[in-house]
């Protein structure tokens, strides 16, 4: 008997990742309770968002202004692309501050198991953006996945033209992890990147 | 660098009950990839949630009049009232179709340690419900908690003047359940309230 509006909401909803159909009709009741403190905020987030946000034509990032925040600062340095799989990565990266120069965002993955080819990614532009001079490094910072790995390769293959230092992230223990509780793989990779003690 | 309007989504979806902050942001990011699949429909709903729902004056329950639909249809049992925690309690027994009369939803339940009194539940327009006549029989359909079951002795006890049945859910074996995998209350109360094979 929960009304049209309820059922439609909740749908919308619990198409969202990370929210199932439970979870949803739980939101929407608690919207429904929260009608100034917290439904009609969302509403505004969602507005501006919709209003307000643009995909960077340089990098992909997504932001207010094209090209974004990142690609328009002066102070960035502009020698260096950091290529990622999704604008979330980039959004994890940024909030590390330790990379200072701009980024690539593929928009996925090659993925033979999800019919993903080197096409469907953002990789002409990055090739674009190499050849167009002016690059010293490019960093790839795909996920430590099979298929992350093989864009990575695919990635550094295509580059290996051009004069460049092509880099990845380091693969070893994440900061406070226990050998006992880590994967063999993991324990490999640390174990044949080890180095000397400072 | 995810700009301010992300970053507010972001926190109005991770208040959401389940979705933390990360998977509020996976949730943002796919949403402004999908901005006309999703996200127009999302805001959509949000509106007509805020714009149309109501709570009904009689049981509490949330529908787009007042008195609810429930309330409202005159085919249902006058003569019996199902009392409820929560909203979702009253959609979840409704979508079993079974109950046939109407509902009351009390907007929580007891509980010291929260600090939740009768006074802060809707239970003085149960008992005004059942003063009023009318109502032959009460059923008290808390959750299977050591505070909803708190709640429901303590309505008992309030609705004891008055000429009326009052019953509660059968406490037992959930269907599909196992034996070896049920808690040692669920199957005490199994035991307890067995019954003679028909």
């Amino acid at each position: 008997m929960a009304s049209q509006e309820i059922e439609t909401l909740a749908s919308a909803l619990a198409r969202l990742p990370g929210l199932g159909p439970r979870s949803a009709r739980r939101a929407v009741l608690w919207l429904v309770k929260r009608r100034d403190n917290a439904l009609d905020p969302l509403i505004n987030a969602l507005v501006a968002v919709r209003d307000r946000l643009v995909e960077c034509e340089t990098c992909s990032n997504v932001d207010t202004q094209n090209p974004c925040g990142i690609c328009a600062d002066p102070r960035r340095d502009q020698k260096s692309i950091c290529v990622v799989e999704d604008v979330s990565d980039l959004w994890a990266l940024d909030r590390a501050k330790l990379f200072t120069g701009r980024y690539h965002v593929l928009g996925g993955k090659l993925s033979a198991m999800d019919g993903v080819r080197p096409e469907d990614l953002n990789i002409a532009a990055l090739l674009g953006r190499v050849a167009d001079g002016g690059i010293d490094e490019i960093v790839l910072a795909m996920n430590a996945t099979l298929e992350g790995q093989t864009t990575a390769h695919y990635i550094a293959e295509r580059l290996e033209e051009f004069p460049i230092r092509i880099t990845q992230l380091a693969h070893g223990l994440p900061v406070g992890g226990e050998l006992d509780y880590l994967d063999e793989g993991t324990l490999a990779q640390a174990l044949r990147a080890r180095r000397p003690v400072d």
